[in-house]
């Protein structure tokens, strides 16, 4: 029997690149009164629903596959994968 | 001594809300022949760094009233919060 399997790609900018969203909200956050920030960085955020044709191994390898090729700009971003249990 | 923590929140669109954005990613990804896939979905993603000036119970507090109150539409989003290590 088939079943579904979650994968979720985490993708930020590099920290070398300039996060002007996040000094966006940093900036608007501190000035609602909220304490205690240093920094706030914004990336994206997939949640990738599998059909569960591949086994646990497979998914990973094909979901990092998507991430590296599709998901992420490698100029200024990186990735980061994890399959739910 | 304070040593800055990392937080993390993941916002996503509700179940119940059609999201286009990752409609779109989805038949990208199968056009360019990337099997096994059923759904992706798309959301946003912070990396909050605290200055260490709160406890860990405190900045967990903080944490979720900042993404209940700014980061998440309550109407279409939902939020998932996470302290670092």
């Amino acid at each position: 029997m088939k079943t579904s399997m979650k994968a979720y790609v985490y993708v930020s900018l590099k920290k070398s690149v300039l996060d002007p969203q996040g000094k966006t909200i940093h900036g608007a956050l501190k000035k609602m009164g909220y304490k205690g920030l240093e920094e706030v960085r914004q990336g994206k955020y997939f949640e990738l629903t599998l059909d569960g044709g591949l086994g646990r191994e497979e998914a990973q390898t094909e979901v990092e596959r998507i991430a590296r090729e599709v998901l992420t700009n490698p100029v200024i971003e990186e990735f980061r994968c994890s399959l739910a249990d």
